[in-house]
């Protein structure tokens, strides 16, 4: 039987034209990550079922791909009609940081700037444009309480940006604190506050009448009105009203990153939410006029890390949506050029390989790129691999070239050929 | 309740100082492959579970890790009593690049020379320096029949070797079509080949009297004695009579491979046989006397491909083993030295933020690593952290600094301090 050699739905292969720009891109977030002082972590794909579960992951815990139990575990399991997993693959880096900050503390610095980025898996209904595999970069500072550590995660995302020559890239900001009180201010009972929340989040996707309408099934007119009036206003005063600290921060926040980087616009948004239920004060989003949907985003989650026993730590963190950056600069035309090796050797004949060995093992080791072809074969077809491959020269030792103690040289982009030594190999530009 | 915070059992964390010798490593393979003309690539994490199992991966296919089924999916297996998982995690990266190259073969050059530095997951028992999650750094080159494709498979693993400054690397290579030749000859039932070449590949960890005394339960007196001469000879002659075809071209690999490589051992070993049963043709595995087991292996799978539909394409590939070879770096010594940021700020008060973040701004602007403290705080903690960051400089700008239009630097390594204008932190030595 033949087997389909399609990945899994929703999951991707990457071929090397494809895996260019990525590789690109991923070492521009790492390196901009470092010049900010952030040092690299890693933790496990898999991690125990409980640390997935459990209040923290809000909606993704049911996007969770589970590792079923193995040998005897898995008997027992059935039998007693217990969970059948005992693992599962992160869906987020954000809980698998706070189980890495409680596991191993005494070895880091105090405050901890860490960066990741690593695969995330979600079991999410595959459609266009949404994956079950993909890439994050996130950076968190796990104790640190000051407004800076925002300013600092933000300015580094937008470093990036820049970088790419990505502009018109916009900062939405709000406070996750100052909703709360707002909520509580307009009368909102605390059961009803979580449902109030994921409906204004859905602002930017759903018409405000009926943002309005659904508003009106959760509370009464009166607290409604309120609501409207503090989170969905047209001017921001009443909001500021709410709490006049908090808001100060948010403004400290949004000018302190406006005149570190030019290129940004900030917009305060009290209707940005952010999913996530784990955020306790100011949260940001990244949004780019030509993609749906954000770029990234992150806030503050004094709390999270309570889970692993590590009480009262401050600890916020943001992230770059790699998969929609990655759309956005293939929309934008920021491909990268695919570059082939420098030199393509051919090999002539049987008798003619331990030359081309010979060659393509010196120039290697001179630090070029050198494509040997495994074995002879017809001229014709190792030229055609060189073209498929965007070799820059093409590189020939035959009989001739032998005797005269010369290599034969292709320029494939001119198709011009000449014999000359190995120094003028060398000296060929690229 | 207070969660564990370790990874689960057999997993592992990386802290920056661990992560910093890995990526080194990693990025030195990655870029000698690069330049042997090999091309990047990568596959799914999960693949359907009918790619990893079936014939191809041998003992390891009970190491599978199986993603439970979800949903709907997943209750009516349950009733039906059907498989419970749909998926699982790759445990090697040679079947994923069989079902990669079927999938994408009209978009690929040919031959298809090609890399993969990926993590893979088994589910063995958890134990020191055996791992659930570990990296392996593949090459392969799918769709040549030339012995060359061996040679410059191996000779781009042993300069990973001596770009490390890993010296002392022995190459054992054989044949397993000769192996099944010799087999063959010396009468060996052919139920019965498998189980004498599982026996005879344990020749490195097991007294040669247990393998005699083990052969003779599996093969009557005359054929055990047949199998010692040829495979276990302590001369090559009788192997080499099996066939002279293939063991005159094992002989010009390991020939090749001498004159390619000048730091090398090679030697010819008639009871190698690397346990993947898809392999067809030469085999190989690298071995340093400070380490038990191997470096690295691999060998030519000329059928694989056929499970996907692809007949009659020849494919070769070897692999790094990542984790064994970071365990014998750190054994020889050659651990790479943790660099810090270059630039450390601190932050003298709330009303210096804005120019502390400024000077973190200009210099990053100008490609600097600067870490900044994120918010005042007291300066004795500002400095001790850092220390733990290892930074070379801490500035700091205070209102007198200010009033003076100057920074104050301090060398962390001397602990000398100064005061300097912004020229002066740029021309700071590394």
């Amino acid at each position: 039987m033949t087997l389909s050699s399609s990945p899994p739905s929703g999951f991707r292969d990457f071929l090397p034209k494809n895996l260019e720009l990525r590789q690109k891109v991923s070492q521009t977030i790492s390196a901009i990550y470092r010049s900010f002082g952030f040092e690299a972590i890693e933790t496990s794909a898999l991690e125990n079922l409980e640390v997935l579960t459990g209040k923290g992951g809000g909606e993704n815990e049911k996007l969770i791909f589970k590792a079923l139990k193995r040998g005897e575990k898995l008997t027992e399991a059935l039998e007693k009609k217990e969970e059948l997993a005992d693992m599962g693959l992160r869906f987020d880096l954000t809980l698998p940081l706070a189980r890495f900050y409680a596991a191993h503390q005494s070895l880091l610095p105090k405050p901890f700037k860490a960066f990741h980025i690593a695969p995330v898996w979600r079991a999410e209904r595959a459609q266009k444009g949404r994956y079950r595999e993909f890439i994050q970069c996130d950076l968190d500072i796990i104790g640190a309480e000051h407004w800076s550590a925002e300013v600092e995660i933000i300015s580094a995302i937008l470093k990036v940006f820049d970088e790419l020559k990505i502009s018109d890239v916009t900062v939405f900001l709000n406070d996750r604190s100052l909703v709360e009180e707002a909520l509580q201010k307009a009368g909102v009972p605390e059961e009803k506050r979580n449902a109030v929340c994921i409906l204004l989040d859905k602002l930017d996707k759903m018409p405000r009448e009926k943002i309005e309408e659904e508003l009106s099934t959760l509370v009464d007119k009166q607290t409604s009105e309120s609501i409207q009036t503090l989170l969905l206003g047209k001017s921001e005063n009443s909001y500021a009203e709410v709490s006049p600290a908090s808001y100060a921060r948010l403004k400290e926040i949004s000018s302190s990153i406006s005149r570190l980087n030019q290129n940004a616009r900030v917009q305060i948004t009290p209707s940005l939410m952010r999913g996530f239920d784990y955020y306790t004060g100011p949260v940001f989003e990244f949004r780019h006029p030509k993609l749906a949907g954000s770029l990234g985003g992150g806030g503050r989650y004094d709390r999270l890390l309570e889970k692993f026993g590590v009480p009262q730590i401050p600890a916020c963190g943001g992230s770059i949506g790699f998969e929609r950056l990655i759309l956005l600069l293939e929309e934008l035309g920021q491909m990268s050029e695919v570059s082939g090796p420098k030199f393509f050797i051919a090999v002539f004949s049987e008798e003619m390989l331990p030359r081309s060995f010979e060659l393509a093992s010196q120039l290697r080791a001179l630090g070029q790129t050198v494509d040997l072809y495994p074995g002879p074969a017809k001229l014709k077809n190792q030229f055609k691999y060189a073209d498929q491959k965007k070799a820059r020269y093409a590189l020939v030792i035959g009989p001739d070239e032998v005797r005269q103690n010369q290599i034969r040289i292709k320029d494939l982009k001119t198709g011009i050929e000449k014999l000359e030594d190995f120094e003028a190999v060398l000296k060929l530009p690229d």
